[in-house]
């Protein structure tokens, strides 16, 4: 591939989004600073549900979860997914009027979903938040940025919060 | 900082190079998607050169470099420093005619340099090739990329230079 021809062609930009601030403030970053008003670029707004598997073992007390919980457990996961992918897509229309966006919520462990997806979708640039996934994954999955950023094989732009947005909240 | 503001003021945006093709496609990759042709935005070109310490230890055979090795080492080491920019300026001119470009050559491990840079020049983007620095630094230093990527503030480009541009080379 010629590097020229990236500026004439309809790039595929993924963000990858969840449910921090940090991927709310990454899309930010993106829809103001690469995203250009009149581009052809399609805007893939990509939200990685974590599996069930990592909320069916057992609850603290050793019980089993029983059918009833894990449906609403599954209810309140697609749900949470669906505002989040809606909140994500309303600020693009806020941001950018004419960006064509497209969006996807695949179940799996955020870091296989993001490289996947890329190869998949043919991406040609992927903006994720420096941490991605939240703290409390991240503590289980490790850096979901630092995983990706040596996997896939397009341009990566890893957006960190300024941390003087973080102050007060 | 307000993001909305990120688009209207003059960015600062710096791109590591080095001797390797990959730092090349990085800022090519940079001029064509990154900056726009009528932006204020100020492409910030830095090569972080290796410490004196890096070649002033034993040669092979036990003995230490004499002084007129060491300053012909020196001029070597000035001199492709000053090529690389050049380079690399000429590139700048030949993809954005307007853009306005400053050079900078520092001393010091590249994963130091690249980060003190950042916060003293007060750079809105840190652009790098994914390994920086050439497969040789890299096996005494470690990734600078993935060094840079955790410790800067700013957002951080890092592109991956296709691996079909390496065939053949």
């Amino acid at each position: 591939m010629s590097v020229g021809d990236a500026a004439a062609k309809e790039r595929k930009i993924l963000v990858a989004v969840d449910e921090g601030d940090e991927s709310m403030y990454a899309l930010t970053w993106c829809l103001t600073n690469v995203i250009s008003p009149n581009s052809k670029d399609t805007l893939i707004l990509l939200h990685a549900q974590a599996p069930r598997a990592a909320y069916t073992a057992l609850d603290g007390t050793g019980y089993l979860f029983s059918t009833d919980i894990m449906s609403t457990m599954d209810k309140y996961h697609n749900d949470a997914a669906d505002r989040l992918i809606e909140t994500a897509k309303n600020m693009c229309k806020d941001h950018v009027n004419d960006v064509k966006v497209e969006t996807r919520v695949e179940s799996g462990d955020p870091r296989d979903v993001i490289c996947e997806m890329v190869q998949k979708l043919g991406v040609d640039v992927l903006v994720m938040g420096s941490h991605g996934y939240g703290w409390f994954k991240r503590a289980f999955l490790g850096s979901v940025s630092n995983h990706c950023a040596q996997n896939v094989k397009c341009p990566v732009l890893i957006v960190k919060k300024p941390k003087s947005n973080n102050l007060g909240k």
